[in-house]
C-alpha cells in the first residue's frame, strides 16, 4: 500500500511490520485478554487486546511515537498534532520523548483528562471550537508560524502503520496460541486503526470490520459511495470516533480490504463498557469498548457464526470462531465512569448465567 | 518450609516454584503494569502484578487450583471451601475443571457477584453468617456428611504455594527487565498471600511486607505477641481482608521472614483504587487495592527511600527503588465501583502534576 503525495514526491509506504519491529520495546506489549461472559455472550473466543493499558492511555502512542521519531531524525525540532484527544496526547508524550516541541489543538469539549495529559506531557494546549474544520485550521496556522509539521490523526503512513502494530501483535499472538483470527474488529474515527489493521491481516484469511457509532458513520457512507463522505457528525458519548469524514488515505486502504462496517448506538457501547470493566477487569473510554460493542453486534447478527459454512457437527464443535477486538484507549473521567458503572443490570445477568 | 501436621504425620511441603511451574499454562500468566502517575505518588519504580485479571476474578484461583489438582489426583470426588468470596469462587472454578462437587460456604453479607461467580461456576452455595468461626463450623458438618476434605484459605500448604506463584511472577519478570524487586507488598487476610510471597523471594534480598486495614490487624498483633492473636474485626471496605485471624502455617511463614506490617485505613485504599482504574486503567476490588495503599503508606513514610543507604549521588541517580505490588483480586459491584469513582479529586491532581 503506497500513498500517493500531492506534491508529487515518492509514495509514502504504510509498513506495518516495519513499525512493529521499531515499537518494540519501545511501547508496552499489551496483553490479550479473555472473559468467560463475553465468549459467552459472543458464541466465539473474543481475544481483546488491552491497548487501554498502553502509555498514554491509547493505541494511539503507537502511530504518534513512530511518527515523531522520524519526524526527529528528519531533524525537525518541533511538532502539530489535532485530535478530540488521543492522538493528541500521544504526540505530545513522543514529542516529549525525542526532546521536539509540541502543539496540539483539542476541542473546546474536550475530555478533561485527555487535556490534563496533553499539558502534563509538555505540549503547548491549544483549545479550538468543536469540529475537526476548525482544529485543523488552527493546525495548520501554528505550522506555518512555527515550520513545524502536522502529524496528521489518521492521514497519515507512519500513523497508521504504528496503529496496525497493535493488530499485528493480536493476530501474531493470536496463531501461537494456536486459536488464529478469523475476524477482527475496531472502532472507526477518522480509519486509521481500521486501515492499519487491514494492512497488518494481509496474506491472511482475517474479515476486518469497523465500528462506527449510529450518525457517525463517514466510512459506511464513504464505502457505499465509493468515494470519502462527510457528515455532520451526531452526539455520540464516544467522543473519539465523531470526524466528520474519514481519511482520504485510510479510506484508499479500507475500500478494497475491509469486510463491512457495523452501527451501533450508545447503549450498545455503554454495554460492552461495562462488560469490559466489571468481567474483564479493565477500564476503557466509550470509543475503546466501541469495538466490542460491534463485535457483539455481529455476533447478533450472525455474521461470526459459522454454522451456515460448515457441517453442523464441525460447527458444534472444535471449530469455534476466534475473534480479535482492539481495546483502542481508556481515557475517561471518573464522573463518566461512575455514570456507566451505576445501573445494576449486568450483575443480575452474570448471577444467571 | 514445612507444616508440621498436628496428626503427626510427615510435614507438608509449600514448594511455591513447583505450584508456579504446574500452574504455568493453566492459569493467565497476568500482565505486571506501570503507570507514571503512580511511580511518581509513590517516588519509586512501581511494578503492579495484576492479579485482577487473573481467571476467576482473583489470585485465589492459583492456590484454588494447585490444591484441588492433587485432593482430585488422591481419588477425592468432591471438596468443601468456605470464605468471604474469592477463594470460595476460585474452589469452584478448580472443582469444575477437575469434574468434583464442590460446596462453598459464604457470609450472608457476602458481596453478590461473589455468591454468582460461585453459583456460575456449579457450585453448592451456603450462606452463613457473618464471621470465619461460622463459616468454618458449617464447612465442617459438610465436610462431616461428604466425605469431602476442606481446602482451607490459607491454612493449607499447596494454597500458599499456589498463592505465591504470582509473587514469583512479579519476582522473576522484574529481574528480566533488569528492574530486581526491593520491597514486595501484598495485602493480608489470612495471611496466604503474604507467606507465599515470602517463600517466593527466599534467597533473594527483597523486604516482603503485608497490609491490613485498621482494625483488622490480627496479623500485627500477631506478630508483636510471639503468636496468631484473634481481632473482632472492624468495618473495612476490604471486604476480603477481615479474617479474625491470621493463619498458623502463614503465621510460621510470616513471622520470621515478613519485614512488615502497614496498617490503612478506608481512605487510602479508596484513593488506591481510583488510581488504579483511573491510572492504571483496571478495575480492583478494595482487598485488592490494599496493596498499593500499603505501598504508598510506606513511600510516604520513608520506608522505600533509598535516599539514606546511598550517596546522594547514587540515590538521585540510576538507582531507584522498584516496589512491586499483587493486585490481588477484581470482584467488585457495579454499584460500589458507581460510588468510589464519584469523587474528581483525582482527575484535578493529575491535571497539575
Amino acid at each position: 500500500m503506497s500513498h500517493i503525495d500531492p506534491s508529487g514526491a515518492a509514495p509514502a509506504p504504510i509498513d506495518v511490520p516495519e513499525a512493529a519491529r521499531w515499537l518494540a520495546g519501545r511501547v508496552l506489549r499489551t496483553p490479550v485478554l479473555r472473559a468467560p461472559a463475553i465468549d459467552r455472550l459472543a458464541g466465539a473466543r473474543v481475544l481483546l487486546k488491552a491497548e487501554n493499558l498502553q502509555a498514554g492511555g491509547s493505541y494511539k502512542m503507537r502511530g504518534g511515537l513512530f511518527a515523531v521519531s522520524r519526524l526527529a531524525a528528519a531533524g525537525h525540532a518541533g511538532v502539530v498534532a489535532q485530535s478530540t484527544g488521543n492522538h493528541a496526547v500521544a504526540v505530545a508524550l513522543a514529542a516529549r520523548r525525542f526532546e521536539l516541541a509540541a502543539t496540539v489543538v483539542l476541542p473546546v469539549d474536550a475530555a478533561p483528562t485527555k487535556v490534563a495529559r496533553a499539558r502534563a506531557a509538555g505540549a503547548r494546549v491549544v483549545l479550538a471550537g468543536t469540529t475537526v474544520e476548525e482544529r485543523l485550521a488552527v493546525a495548520g496556522r501554528v505550522s506555518d508560524e512555527t515550520g513545524h509539521p502536522i502529524v496528521d490523526a489518521y492521514d497519515h503512513p507512519d500513523v497508521i502503520a504504528g496503529q496496525g502494530s497493535a493488530s499485528l501483535e493480536l493476530i501474531e499472538e493470536a496463531e501461537r496460541a494456536g486459536t488464529p483470527l478469523d475476524a477482527l474488529v475496531l472502532p472507526v474515527g477518522g480509519g486509521g486503526g481500521a486501515a492499519g489493521a487491514c494492512l497488518a491481516a494481509t496474506g491472511r484469511p482475517i474479515e476486518v470490520y469497523g465500528v462506527e457509532p449510529r450518525g457517525c458513520d463517514s466510512l459506511a457512507r464513504s464505502l457505499a459511495a465509493g468515494r470519502p463522505v462527510p457528515v455532520t457528525p451526531a452526539p455520540t458519548i464516544a467522543d473519539g470516533l465523531r470526524p466528520s469524514c474519514v481519511g482520504e488515505l485510510p479510506f484508499a486502504v479500507l475500500r478494497t480490504r475491509l469486510r463491512g462496517v457495523v452501527r451501533v448506538d450508545d447503549d450498545e457501547i455503554v454495554e460492552a463498557f461495562r462488560l469490559l470493566l466489571l468481567e474483564l477487569k479493565v477500564l476503557t473510554e466509550p470509543s475503546g469498548a466501541a469495538g466490542l460493542a460491534g463485535a457483539l453486534r455481529l455476533a447478533a447478527d450472525g455474521a461470526l457464526s459459522v454454522a451456515e459454512r460448515l457441517p453442523a457437527a464441525a460447527a458444534g464443535g472444535q471449530r469455534r470462531r476466534t475473534v480479535g477486538v482492539v481495546l483502542t484507549g481508556g481515557n475517561v473521567e471518573a464522573q463518566l465512569v461512575a455514570r456507566l458503572a451505576a445501573t445494576a443490570r449486568l450483575e443480575e445477568e452474570v448471577a444467571v448465567a
